[in-house]
């Protein structure tokens, strides 16, 4: 293992295990691929478990996912294809509360979203479109929560990562991921990467 | 002024009015247009004062941001085909700190490296490449910080935001913006904005 010193398990550490995947409803082939692996790779970073791509197939971002995950380490879950309402329907079946990314939702900064969240003690399916999504999408049958991170108009990629920052009280940008190939070793000036050879 | 009660000048809360600006290197136009205009939403949203594309035009890009600003308010500065070399000697000469975001960097929640930029009390030049930059980024003669959002390859536009949010701690999420035509009315449920007539 690259890190032995940090959490094998992500996000044991604070939040009891939570799970957290994020679901992308709404990706366009080709024009979303950039944006879309972004919030894929984000999710990974900050401490989600895996992402679904809701709807649809990308045979390029699954590539791209995969080949981050497979030398940077870790066991990032990576699906597509998936329906998005049997997979809400799923996930609320066993228990976990659904989350909507939304900048008409409550406000992550000024409400008590966040700890309402929290206090649920569940998993979190983290809801993000890209296109203007269903209006069921706010309903109570799909989501508990409607969270805004700021009610500007900004980035998927930049509410994901602040909504999983804020959630795991930052711990999660210093736990290691098990069985990476590539690690970075922080530095003042320059770049070092420890690559692990044997794979 | 569409939300009266909060704060007119941005940032001007707990910070000292320190004035963060943030310079993206490496944009190709049409390949990039949308991530781009997604780190200078996100700069906007996160309480930067502006954005300067650097070396390049990108007239659609211009356009994006403006627009922005304009239905949903504030001052943002956007300004195009700068030389980056030059911008940051100007902003040295003026007394201001730049810090260099990258995944080589100082570990924003492992080291002091964010209590040393806040320390130094001085205005904030965020660098944010996109290609692989040039190895003098990463020098003293350019920046006074290198620092990690985390040291996994995720994206610029979650570095930035993820930096404001910890920097502003998270104030900025709760500022109105000078002049807005649009606002959201955050909700439970569904969705409310307010438009102000008139302009």
């Amino acid at each position: 293992m690259a890190n032995s010193k940090s959490s094998t398990k992500p996000n044991s550490e604070g939040n009891n295990s939570r799970e957290i995947v994020l679901l992308r409803w709404g990706h366009r082939p080709q024009r979303d691929v950039r944006l879309t692996s972004h919030v894929a790779l984000v999710s990974r970073a900050f401490g989600a478990a895996g992402f679904i791509l809701a709807d649809a197939i990308d045979e390029h971002l699954k590539a791209t996912v995969e080949k981050v995950t497979k030398s940077w380490g870790g066991n990032f879950r990576f699906e597509m294809g998936t329906s998005w309402k049997s997979f809400v329907s799923e996930w609320k079946s066993k228990g976990g509360v659904v989350v909507h990314l939304t900048i008409y939702g409550e406000n992550i900064q000024t409400s008590d979203v966040l700890s309402r969240i929290r206090g649920s003690g569940k998993n979190v399916l983290l809801l993000v479109g890209s296109q203007k999504v269903p209006p069921e999408f706010y309903s109570a049958e799909v989501s508990d929560f409607n969270l805004a991170v700021g009610n500007q108009p900004h980035s998927e990629c930049a509410a994901v990562a602040v909504f999983l920052d804020r959630f795991f009280e930052g711990k999660e940008l210093s736990k290691g991921f098990e069985n990476a190939r590539i690690r970075v070793v922080p530095q003042v000036r320059g770049k070092q990467i420890k690559v692990k050879h044997g794979f």
